[in-house]
């Protein structure tokens, strides 16, 4: 039988409720990788998977084939034990930028193979190409001697990494697919498998600035994404993170570079600290280091120290100036009380319309581009007083990120808080 | 916003079980059909319809969009009511080739545009290029002339109509997305629609031979279909009929141009002759002339006549020897019995694979290749006597036919006879 033929009743079988079998799923994985599956059978395919979901088998099986379809990179050389964290994606999350040098710092290596930005989300690669000199393309043997003698390495990954997974990426964020529970848990876990890290931490975002926007769902995600990671042999967690709110103070590429700065440096927003922190000791129980505390490490300034490191390992200068913005535009309170309500999405997408982030993935970004809050939710405000600073190189586009954060705060009185905490919940094996 | 980022949002919609506006529906069908919308988008689109269902004004206004995007044509200048017949597919269904001449005899003009066999189902214009000669492409000024002289004309649709859902019937069919209702029903309805009849008889397949497998799903099809063509001024009925049984003797090409031939001289299988009556009555009162008895045309020789006519106006001669198979093989009866199941299914798949059908468009069908079968359902059949007479050009090929025919038949007794009547029920606006 052809091969076009084996494709649409592999469709027919998901769109009618059927369970594909593992033959099946290696075969449709592998033939879309090589081509012989079209991207509009991949589609059709995809959008069944939405709608009519997958076994925790099936989901498995395909993840499995995901990583078959590239190399596999393996750690286990190094001189310490591995860990690393993936963020399903949101608004002011530079999180990566100083947990992967404070968890070296405690003596783990971090080998964290980021993204770029695609719709209102930041991306970690993005942010760190606003430092003078940095850059994202490591070979593997790069990589390595980097965690050797640094111990944190944030890169962008390779070509050779669960190409199945790069391929079907890219169609499903044209074809409305990307919101597929089995196929975002797929996504990610077949990455960090592949990436064969030894301990792993999922920062799920539940939150109008997620892609999670309800706690029900984001638990099955994170649930899908343990039981995966549990299966590979990798100690997986995940934590189910509040992104209704953004965190810290700013949201862009350089403006979270430089807060990420001000935590290594023992401060920074109280929201990312807690995080960073929360995050660092699940990695290192995963790691079998909790005996560290790496609160200290950021007060003796070794987290800094690692930073520094890293960024100078691969070409960037860390005590250089960061680039700044054109333009700005201040934004002041329109009522004094305290402020009840910061929209993630609602700061994302000015973020991202004041060109922090890009529309298509060949889109350039702006180093300087972002939105600064002078306020967080609890803090009291003043009418009149400056409650954003908007940054872009492009004075045109502050009329449509001034519509974004129209409607997107609120402020009243201390009563009216939300009091979801930062981590909802944790979800282990 | 780019053309791209519109599409994604109407896949997004529908695959959340939103209702699409006109402007949506409007732009979508015509993006596509200048290519600005991609077919992996448009396959995940399809998906969602499949999955998530229409709304009768979706329907309506996606089957407008269909018509829009090509010519339509105009039959208003003929000395005669016009009226056409579709039939939603089924195996050894001749029906279209005594039918339209007939009822050209009867004094109303029959524009039937048809296409071509997929699958186990037969095609009309492959059956009729089975006679030496005749060739199915037609301009609209021959199609007319024809019409005017002849009264009745089979041939090929134009480019020019509903090329939109050219395109997207092939895409469809290879996502395993042909079997949605809304799709089906403006596919066949702006076709119908465009080609400008008067009157339109639906003959709706039910049963394991067609795409419709029960009866509430061929209703709701109907139901749909009536109600498009009655909106847009077209007298519209349809019949269910059942297709758990082939229709007649014969699946093929040449051999079911004899057997409609068969009818046309005033005999043939009964089931054929009912059929073609009954659409014939629904055609004649659609057109207002159910005055005439359409039995009385059979009889009197003049539906014969008018077949002759077609035929040689479009380049064939009705009196040539049809082709023949280079090889036959004969599956004799295992027992004695009364026949009392003959699977639709199994002797179309049967046809289809001795080379009667085709696996992709681009292929060619043999034209005496298909399957003769000497009882029908109520039929005595004594062991050893010939049950099946298989026909093809290609001997490997009887290995296959004979696979999909073992389990398609069986022989009992009288009492054993399944009693749904070959029209099941009418459904009118």
């Amino acid at each position: 039988m052809s091969g076009a033929h084996d494709a649409v009743e592999i469709i027919m079988a998901k769109r009618d409720r059927g369970e594909l079998d593992d033959a099946q799923i290696d075969w449709v994985v592998d033939a879309y990788t090589r081509g012989d599956v079209a991207d509009e059978q991949m589609s059709a395919l995809a959008m069944a998977i939405l709608l009519n979901g997958m076994s925790r088998r099936e989901i498995s099986r395909w993840t499995d084939a995901m990583i078959a379809s590239g190399e596999r990179m393996d750690f286990s050389a190094l001189s310490r034990p591995t860990a690393d964290k993936h963020s399903t994606g949101g608004v002011g999350d530079k999180i990566t930028l100083p947990l992967a040098p404070l968890v070296a710092a405690c003596g783990v290596a971090v080998p964290q193979l980021s993204g770029r930005g695609l719709g209102h989300t930041g991306g970690t690669l993005d942010k760190l190409e606003a430092i003078p000199g940095w850059r994202a393309g490591l070979s593997n043997d790069e990589m390595m001697a980097q965690l050797e003698s640094v111990g944190a390495v944030i890169c962008a990954a390779g070509d050779g990494l669960a190409p199945a997974d790069k391929k079907l990426y890219a169609l499903r964020d044209v074809t409305g697919t990307v919101e597929a529970v089995p196929l975002i848990a797929s996504s990610i876990m077949s990455k960090k498998i592949a990436e064969g890290t030894g301990a792993l931490v999922l920062d799920v975002k539940v939150g109008t600035g997620a892609f999670m926007k309800d706690v029900d769902t984001a638990r099955e995600l994170a649930e899908t994404m343990v039981g995966l990671g549990t299966d590979a042999g990798v100690r997986t967690v995940a934590l189910l993170t509040d992104m209704s709110t953004p965190l810290g103070h700013a949201a862009g590429n350089a403006v979270e570079v430089a807060e990420s700065v001000e935590v290594l440096a023992g401060g920074g927003p109280d929201d990312v600290v807690e995080l960073t922190l929360a995050l660092a000791r699940e990695m290192l129980a995963g790691a079998g280091r909790d005996d560290v505390d790496p609160a200290d490490k950021l007060a003796d300034g070794s987290a800094m120290d690692t930073w520094k490191a890293m960024i100078a390992a691969q070409g960037g200068d860390p005590d250089a100036e960061l680039p700044t913005a054109r333009h700005t535009h201040e934004v002041p309170a329109p009522a004094s009380g305290v402020l009840t309500r910061l929209d993630a999405m609602a700061v994302g997408m000015a973020a991202w319309r004041l060109g922090a982030g890009r529309a298509r993935k060949e889109d350039p970004v702006q180093a300087g581009a972002g939105v600064v809050w002078h306020a967080r939710p609890g803090d009291d405000v003043t009418e009149g007083e400056p409650l954003f600073t908007l940054h872009t190189d492009d004075e045109a586009r502050f009329e449509r990120a001034l519509a974004s954060l129209a409607g997107g705060f609120d402020i009243g009185e201390a009563s009216d808080l939300d009091t979801t905490p930062l981590v909802i919940d944790r979800v282990a094996p």
